[in-house]
């Protein structure tokens, strides 16, 4: 490998990051993945990216039905996430029996008890590389508990604040 | 402030992610400013990005210079990132006189002593609402130690890992 590329991987595992599910629902099908190449663009209007690999299974589907809810991850989600990162070998549908979900505005599955879920319509799309940009126009907000935070660094999980179990 | 706008802020603060500085140099004088919104985008080609408020200060410099340096903070950068958010009231040059600089490849500075430096030339500038995301390809990376990671989530500063102090 480019001796770059594999320090960038090594550079990006320092670079912690909240543990986020984000899911779609629509008429290509429900999907999920886990992301940590997340972040928050603009408040006005209210806009959030998402980076994703377009080699990944859920790719097809997020971008077929143009929206995508952010699951922000508390402590309790590691199974949860562990699932979408297709670590346990669970088909797409099956990754939704490990958690609970209801809808906000777009119809993507909104993950019971997740720090915040973030309800997006997909406005924009940017390739780069392997990647794609997600550029996500935000329509509702649901905010759950704020006492910890599920953390990606250094290649494995770290929970900040108060793990609740 | 419409409901939606305070509730992103709220989600925004849910949502974890590593303190950085982000600094410039070129034909239009050094600059750096905090950003926590710096994501992974590709390891191939290398590149990360980085949305800024356009209103900031040092948002002119960054743009005009062309080239972007992401430093990855450890615990001991806490005064160093009070002094580029703008806390200090510090001036654009009295900002790196509280930190040893060097540089890699672009001439922009190099934190001594962060987790890791990743040296860009700004390939793109993608506009959203008051943000813009600045991709960055990699030219050079510098790794630093891995013990600890400097997290901003709920508003606060947060250590994973070993402290260092």
């Amino acid at each position: 490998m480019d001796p770059l590329r594999q320090q960038f991987r090594d550079a990006m595992a320092r670079l912690g990051a909240a543990a986020n599910i984000i899911t779609t629902a629509g008429p290509a099908g429900r999907a999920g993945f886990t992301a940590s190449a997340v972040c928050s663009v603009s408040d006005d209007p209210a806009t959030i990216l998402v980076c994703v690999n377009r080699s990944s299974s859920s790719y097809p589907f997020v971008t077929a039905n143009g929206v995508m809810c952010v699951n922000i991850l508390a402590d309790r989600h590691r199974p949860v996430s562990d699932s979408f990162s297709g670590f346990t070998g669970h088909s797409r549908e099956e990754r939704f029996g490990a958690a609970h979900w209801t809808v906000l505005s777009t119809g993507a599955p909104v993950l019971e008890g997740a720090a915040a879920s973030v309800d997006c319509v997909i406005e924009d799309v940017v390739e780069k590389g392997t990647h794609s940009v997600l550029f996500g126009s935000v329509r509702a907000i649901a905010l759950g508990q704020a006492e910890s935070a599920l953390i990606w660094w250094s290649r494995d999980y770290h929970v900040i604040g108060q793990p609740l179990g």
